[in-house]
């Protein structure tokens, strides 16, 4: 019974979101009233050249990818619907807030002013950071309370924001669209989670984990949306111009060419030749995770769909072939596959990024070397060492995020958050008052 | 039997738009072909300045508010998902062409031309105005035929245009998002109209006015994109640059706040500690609605928050406690706990928008000031006079809203429009071709 | 059993796809990092001028369209789900990559530079003739394997781009929104080939064509989402400024007067009065397909809502009336009456577009002209010889499309794509692992 921990919870984290709202944030240039007027009258400056005609449109797709996408990709369990959609909200709308303060004060630490300063780049920094979790929720879908969940988000949001500052400012490493920061930190973090709180005993709900025809369908929407707006995901925090249009464009063109591959693969692994929902649900998307870091440089469009048709393959493959082994052998309950999805193509996308950073020549990009790889531009690194960077960025990630998994997992593991019993587990009625079936 | 009706009704009004459409309106100077290209070359503009390029995203997202927002969240009731989708496709269709022509009236008339303009903005405020008739139509889900709708969709166009001209025109007050104009308007005329049409034997139809599992899922379709959508909204008519980057982001915490507080006291006030689907579908919305007003103005990211968890708590506590008040002592049958959603929440927007106004200073909002509070910065009235203006705003609104309602629902009581009987409301089999259930 | 053939089709296809795009296919200047750059530092251009910012937000609404709104439209039958939605997705992953080669052939021979350049327009362009293969789809659909479908789209993918190259290139006409090139097009094409299928023994399969209470609600939500950004799918590929907005705002108009009438005749051509899903899920979207050549000219508002009315009676009547004679007496068994959604309210658009540009002068466009009509700015030809165009472009897209479908029928009735037989047609089963029943 949540009656008491779960309102506390709730409020007590929006009490403290306020105060430290009240005390550390403000508007920035471009959304202040006094500041934007300012800056118009002294740098010439016109009102659609404000930050938000640059970025809301992908903004809004962003945000459509993670309550709807995430939310919905998750229904495909027959009785898991409202949880999934729902918990889905709460945790997210509960981890852009706390994401906008642990990323704007690691994020104002490196400018060093005291207030962090927001707009609609935050936001969608915000939004990116709660995909994150919402990939780990994934891992952990059907056998957690939603307290339980709001308290991995607060860790796993603090975790991310350094993981992301060590990366990105420390390193000097390039993740536009988070192939390390988001998907291979969610993942991992998720599945190490995961494996603390491994069931020995879940099959005793066995007959709930699984889908029914309809629950299916709700998924195909996430999945769907996923898909769609993936391009606007990776490009969404890229420089204006041509990286923007170009990310959009390369991811484009790696989903695609996964999406053939899944289709592919997931007959071909049937015995009966037919195709498997959980695949095209999500094996389908693993393009978009696996030009995460690369979209944004010169790929080309084939290269993008060579990464994508890889991704899918493996992602695919991951499905039929090493999910099991990771539940059976090494205890990990993945509920949503987030190690397929996520996990190998988020390594892949790294691996991808590091190679494609080592081989950036002058020749190739031009005068835009500045946007994309501004260190190899003013001729402080060669492009080699920005590979390099990339490389050790994967390996602080999967490092931060086995560690904090396995930190939180025991934290997690606390018998005071109102988990369900083994035997109730991928089932709303413990949360939620669910009406008849029709 | 709507077989003469409906049709009639239908084309009838369909004529006569065009009718007036054809006499009445022409191109803006964005829209129009030679005046555009003239604009260009005289003042030096260049396409992208084009009103299109800064509003039409935003169109889009309220667009799909209006159409899969409020559409899908009616779809909550388990025999009633055509209608709730069809109806609102069918009245919104409607308003938004004869709201064109009201509000284009009262703004012509403003402005002397003797025609009526329109372009992107004029497009927004037309499904603004829809999205108050589809409040209404909240209220009397379930119970009221296709052509009533129809019917009271043309007195509300015309009452909601004539409330908006006293506001925006008459007195100068500053409702960008809405929260006096549409939702207040819209709730309470909608709640008058539901105390007129009160059914005393509406509990033969008691078992159909509930939901079922998968009805409840396409219902968070509706909310998820409404919640997601709502920073386009109340930014979408407001001015160009910080004005309408600001508006999107108070909102966007606005709404995260009132998540919140909604599954806190969701499952606070629930004996067991579950939570309520109907408190998640529509309290959590509360927050968009009520920084309707305020959300354009120097509300502060913490001042949003505050906003939208009051907004959350009270919408969810009238869901708990009041509605039922309503309903028995009242008389009051609110389909959709309107009062809930856009009444109270509208009403505190309002309040809050009076306040913030009555606080503006120069100091706060610098050159900025002209664009939200021009009076102000003309230095015609001070800042409290603003703020005494929206609140007589509000008063005007619930006027009108109350004595249009009021006659309206006897316009609707008329015995001609094909009302279901008590013993069929809730249920699409009365006026849709019904396939069997799978 | 497809085991061998489906994996077969789809990495063979991709392989080939990916060969083609390494040899032929390069950034544009708006996509490319040093070209972008070498373009703004000569022509003192600045990133707000990127393509980028005049239409991604168009070509997101567009790939909703295609993803979401063409897939979930034909989740109405009770067990063809998986298959409405899946297929849908992957023969437009499959489609959208090979039109961007088959465009960019016919259009890089026009520009006669050997490269296909690619960008946000040939994205969007792409993305115009995936629909047109799955307005075909939509007239075979329950009867055809998935690598059946693959081989149609390889062929109808070629005939579709030198049917565009013909119209747009060689003609000079204008389609912007492809009332002829898409819709004329793809219905057309869609018929033949079901003509050629078609199957005297299919009532074996009666009882699955046709809908449950819960698939017509997921079709809604691929028929709202094609209403609401049909809008932008008309103005995706038009002159920036006012001709974007032009556009996208005649068919808001065109479309909100199609939903009346349909509402209307639905009503009327029932004996008891009651409404058909099929006709709003369908005939409500005429208004699109009916300016999808004339929303760019100076069409009107009012125009544009006769038009919309129009169309909106022909095809609802169409649905009612027309429908079983084309099935009984041409042995044309259009699952999803494309003809009635597409082809006839696209020759419809296509004669409207003849009579609008016939009527063209240069006191209603002024300077606009050139963007509409580039031929008539120039006094190359009159408007009446455009408008002759216009009326050959209709009559060589029907040649093009029956005599295109002819053949591909004959090639995809040859038995070895593992058709499904009479008995188990609208059937997910047969492709998919599908789950029990809730």
């Amino acid at each position: 019974n949540l009656r008491v921990k779960l309102p506390a919870t709730c409020i007590v984290l929006e009490v403290i979101i306020i105060i430290l709202f009240a005390t550390l944030v403000e508007y920035d240039h471009d959304t202040d009233a006094k500041h934007w007027h300012e800056e118009m009258s002294k740098h010439n400056k016109s009102n659609y050249e404000n930050e938000f005609y640059f970025r809301y449109p992908s903004f809004q797709d962003v945000h459509v990818m993670i309550f709807i996408g995430f939310g919905f990709l998750m229904t495909f369990l027959q009785r898991y619907g409202f949880s999934s959609v729902g918990f889905n909200f709460l945790i997210a709308a509960f981890s852009l807030q706390w994401a906008t303060l642990m990323q704007g004060f690691f994020h104002g630490m490196s400018e060093g002013n005291g207030k962090i300063h927001i707009g609609v780049e935050s936001m969608i920094n915000a939004d990116f950071c709660t995909g994150s979790v919402l990939i780990s929720f994934g891992a952990v879908l059907g056998k957690t309370s939603p307290v339980q969940l709001l308290v991995m988000a607060v860790f796993e949001v603090a975790l991310f924001a350094i993981n992301e500052f060590i990366l990105l400012s420390a390193l000097g490493a390039r993740d536009a669209g988070g192939s390390m920061t988001i998907h291979t930190f969610g993942a991992y973090f998720g599945l190490m989670v995961a494996r603390v709180l491994y069931r020995p005993h879940l099959d005793k709900s066995k007959d709930k984990n699984s889908s029914v025809y309809h629950s299916d369908l709700f998924a195909m929407i996430g999945t769907i949306y996923l898909w769609m707006f993936w391009p606007s995901f990776n490009s969404a925090v890229t420089a204006h111009g041509d990286d923007q249009h170009r990310t959009a464009m390369n991811t484009y063109y790696s989903l695609a060419a996964c999406t053939l591959a899944t289709y592919g693969f997931s007959a071909l692994v049937s015995p009966e030749g037919k195709l498997d929902m959980v695949h095209i649900q999500n094996a389908a998307l693993a393009g978009g995770v696996a030009v995460g870091t690369a979209g944004e440089m010169m790929l080309t469009p084939f290269g993008s769909m060579i990464v994508g048709f890889l991704a899918g393959t493996i992602s695919t493959l991951g499905f039929k072939y090493l999910s099991p082994v990771l539940e059976e052998k090494l205890r990990i309950q993945d509920t949503c596959g987030v190690h397929n999805l996520h996990g190998m193509p988020g390594v892949l996308g790294a691996i991808v990024g590091a190679i494609t950073a080592a081989a950036a020549t002058r020749e190739i990009y031009g005068e835009g070397m500045e946007d994309v790889f501004p260190d190899v531009h003013s001729n402080n690194i060669t492009a080699s060492m920005q590979g390099v960077r990339q490389a050790i960025s994967l390996a602080v990630t999967l490092g931060i995020a086995l560690l904090g998994g396995l930190i939180v997992g025991f934290i997690l593991k606390l018998p005071i958050y109102g988990s369900p019993p083994d035997t109730i587990c991928f089932e709303d009625g413990i949360y939620w008052e669910v009406p008849g079936e029709e």
